[in-house]
């Protein structure tokens, strides 16, 4: 199979549980393979199994996490990978930190009300985390700590998932990171 | 810049501290990048800083360690890099472990005997070995499980650096894994 050569980047999707961030990243994913790219998805789920199966959700923990997958992104995009990361990362300095270190870096605040995302609820979390079986909870027990200048700025319970990836292709297209669709 | 592609492989050079395994990997590297091929070096001294901080050098400690690595081997991999490994990586389970879940591997057996690779002593770790300052050390208190059927054994205390590479070289040429020189 052949793949078209673009400079690699990192979309790092973050936000809430519940706002998005991996179902967008898998929408994104199927856009990007079907311009032939090279892509991976990283995410929670993933990662923590693979990686990081040794950490917790304290502060220190929560940027070791991401620390470890800013080295993975890292190396994947320098050799041309598109790379989607989906992480709650809910500390700013930390993804300040992977920022730093990634040549093409797009923060992508996948942003919806706390009250949508509980509602929301998709891995059950929220109840379990309102009934105080989950520590270190983000936007419970735990702070989220919001981009002030993210690259992209979506509000996924206003926008469709279609409307949420023309916005991303868009802005990867302003970028030159995006080969045309075949 | 412009790439060549490949399919994408691993390169893993298991062996005793001092005997040869980053040296190769770095002549390795200059090799395949004169042939424009994207390629990455993971060794213990970049791994343990970045992904691996909080890991000893216990049994456990050192599986989770090549367990990692061959989780970023095999992202890297599977998108056309080639990944060449340096690790002791003392514990033949593991490798096999590494070995399952990545499509290219290349395991190299870099072999020198202990005696020597204690002479040579680069990082003076054995002189601190013996004298009872390090604990786990492999080949002094801690086993190595060398290779039973690695795809390339090198001798590096009977053949050159240039001879290795050559060897490695016709190997990868033999599978198909290297595009003529430029």
């Amino acid at each position: 199979m052949e793949f078209t050569p673009h400079p690699g980047f990192v979309l790092w999707f973050t936000g809430l549980s519940g706002a998005g961030k991996t179902t967008l990243a898998r929408a994104v994913e199927a856009e990007l393979r079907a311009r032939a790219m090279r892509v991976e998805v990283l995410d929670g789920d993933i990662v923590r199994q693979q990686l990081t199966r040794d950490l917790g959700f304290s502060k220190e923990d929560r940027d070791q996490n991401i620390l470890r997958v800013g080295f993975v992104a890292q190396l994947l995009s320098r050799n041309q990978v598109a790379v989607l990361a989906a992480f709650i990362s809910p500390y700013r300095d930390t993804r300040a930190r992977v920022r730093a270190q990634t040549t093409h870096f797009i923060e992508v605040f996948v942003d919806a009300p706390l009250e949508v995302c509980a509602a929301r609820d998709t891995k059950g979390l929220y109840a379990r985390a309102l009934a105080g079986e989950i520590l270190h909870f983000t936007g419970i027990s735990d702070p989220y700590e919001a981009p002030e200048a993210p690259e992209i700025h979506l509000r996924t319970d206003q926008l469709t998932v279609t409307e949420c990836v023309q916005i991303i292709l868009s802005a990867l297209e302003a970028r030159r990171l995006l080969p045309p669709a075949r």
